[in-house]
């Protein structure tokens, strides 16, 4: 049995780390790695290449909205042709780094407010995989499974990945719960590494009424950003080697 | 005989064209075109080359310090990994765009602060160069004659392209007059025309003092960004065609 | 009889000017100047407020969304504590620049998307008016007339300058013809100033259908972002004078 | 006797904090703000000094060059016209958010390769006090001991700080030592806190070689940007406290 863990890296920005880049790329088998437009910068970028190189990780591109400030958490109203554009430059900017120290852009996977609006807004989701096909129509794409995007993707002939969430807490129709209730978030490591064990078995999660969701999840997306959670996966991690489960991309 | 017009183009920000982009990509025979650092976003930016492929115009990158603010005019004291990484990235994202209109970078210049600064600072001019061959060593690479960026492209195997100006008085040495001098700028349409004719069939050209100096320049750059100086180039270009001289790129 | 006339200044971007700044501001009454978060910069900035100084003209802070690449024309999600500390640190930004030139800020004017938002966005005009009130609660806000903004500005105290547009065509309910339609915009200089002369004696606009609208409008918005509308403005301005009506600010 | 203790804070950009200012403004007597030029967004900087306001900190700009991605850390080749401008826009923008929670900006402090670059560039020094009096000419200004821009700021009438380093090396002629040489920054919690007794009562400071080096420091700069500054800061409060040494503002 095998499952792909994810983490969003290369989010340094002005010299000042958002997670431990370096301890999360010992861990994980696919790096969502930031394009500038949220986060990172060329060189902070390329010293996490350097990492998810020496790692043999798996590449994905980290496409945002270009929003410095919000960290790309503000929905923006691009037009298609602005966010299509937008897209194939931000994959070929990172890949030209990336094919400077022997790694390819194999996924692209959206951030933020752009990967919450792909769900619904039909205009931003086929103007992202437009970028991505534009690029290269042999990229695979990570995505909340259920939305508009993952038809999109796939009516074009792309390769979707649905990922799930090691520590969100899912309502009964596969969607997350909002960070404003309860339950949003899951901290015992026990019940993450649970989940984990739960996706690379059947690809379902369990939602916070016990039901049973079968998202189809192939990756599990794992953070990075605080102490915590560095310390989160680790656990998780020691959990699927003792259980021999492989960690690995998919691609 | 034929002689090669560049011009910067692709610089249009906010909406706001800086330049007549396709006036002037129906005359040269190079579009220097910006990546979104000092000018251009991405969107912008492939209007640009959908007209630079419409009419076969051989593409350069225009890379450029990260200064939006100042149109890429002002000196930055990046280190050396900054300064590379910043240069791959760019000719990256503008290939990304290129290459899904059918187009492909061919060659890089450097633009205002960066261009004028490689000449004579030996650590930004290697890490432009760096970042030139991390992104595809044959890539040719456009600059201004007798700096030591030249001979750092020479050094490293990258073909280089001297470019000369068709409207910009020169010293007897060979630099440009300092715009702060009268001389600096040539606004008649004549001497203008002569001086292409000049570098067409010696590569050189005239000094203010009647010098003749050789600057080997394959190339010659025009400008666009105003209606006197889309004028300017048109009268050149017919000039040009009237003495049978070919407008093509070298590469 | 007198009315006013404002017009969008200030966006010179990296040296490459927008509007015809000089030749406006010898016309118009009030200046909208960007505050360097859609358009413009300090130094750029700094120049349009000297020559608001020597016409004497009275000056507004023209806040938008901090969005350069889409010239403030992108609806951006915003918290409201986000929205209303921008707004405030525009109006500080813009004052400071003005105070050294003897100007003050007097009122404020959303620019583009924000513009519009606000007409029906209601936490979106509340934190603009809070981050107007923060600065000053004596600033006046120029506004379109029946939206929300206009009844919460009132509401919290603030004096409002409703405007009409010289050039737009106008729905019998009072609102924008869309400029994906034909009527959007009026080019016959008569018709235009014989809209601005309609708005000094009435304060009301006719529709496209010929009813007329009463929009209280107490200010006329022109542009001089071309040749065609410096010299149109120039026209309405000969046209009032020649009716004995003065252009002067509501302040 | 007395000291003041300042410190760089308000630098979280994009919500990821770069030092922990609420512990670190319930220790100092003076915090720098950022103003968004280097870091920090205005809802950022509000959060700032909601704190700073709460704690009775008196407030200083920290004034930067335009440089978000390279934190304000590069050199950039300003006019003194721009940087003027740009020094003016900063303080206002701030002082208008301060001014909102009964603040007021009462000292300017220029930072990172602004703060070095006036100890020797004459020009850009003149311009960053043009914009400090262009906003208010009892604005002090916080500088190293000993270059340019302190004679520049008092010949201009400025009060002047001099400020001195809690955890730096000295040498002898009163420069720092070179990060890139040992000795550069002590890491001893009770050498920091000696030096700030020193500083305290002499306004010198002991160099690498035991040489007494009088940079009539009247600031020390303490920092908050790990978790081993924020205790090292912690402890020499502590011990100031135990000496009966007052942590005050010298304004």
């Amino acid at each position: 049995m095998h499952i792909d863990l994810n983490a969003d890296l290369g989010e340094t920005t002005a010299g000042n780390p958002v997670a431990d880049d370096q301890a999360m790329l010992s861990m994980v088998s696919s790096a969502n790695v930031a394009t500038g437009f949220h986060a990172g910068d060329p060189h902070s970028i390329a010293a996490t290449l350097d990492d998810a190189a020496a790692h043999g990780v798996t590449l994905g591109a980290h496409v945002a909205y270009n929003d410095p400030v919000g960290f790309g958490r503000r929905f923006m109203d691009y037009t298609p042709g602005e966010l299509a554009d937008e897209t194939l430059y931000q994959i070929g900017a990172l890949d030209a780094l990336a094919q400077a120290r022997g790694l390819k852009v194999r996924y692209v996977k959206p951030h933020g407010a752009l990967y919450n609006t792909i769900v619904h807004h039909e205009a931003h989701a086929r103007a992202v995989i437009d970028g991505i096909k534009a690029f290269d129509r042999n990229l695979a794409v990570m995505l909340l499974p259920g939305g508009v995007a993952v038809d999109i993707a796939e009516q074009a002939g792309l390769r979707v990945i649905r990922e799930a969430f090691a520590d969100r807490g899912y309502n009964p129709d596969g969607t997350l719960v909002s960070r404003r209730e309860p339950n949003a978030v899951m901290h015992d490591p026990d019940a993450v590494a649970e989940r984990v064990l739960q996706v690379a078995s059947t690809g379902a999660v369990t939602a916070v009424d016990g039901t049973e969701v079968n998202v189809q999840a192939e990756s599990v997306c794992v953070h990075g950003d605080s102490p915590g959670s560095v310390e989160l996966t680790r656990r998780v991690v020691e959990k699927l080697r003792a259980d021999n489960i492989t960690i690995a991309s998919v691609l």
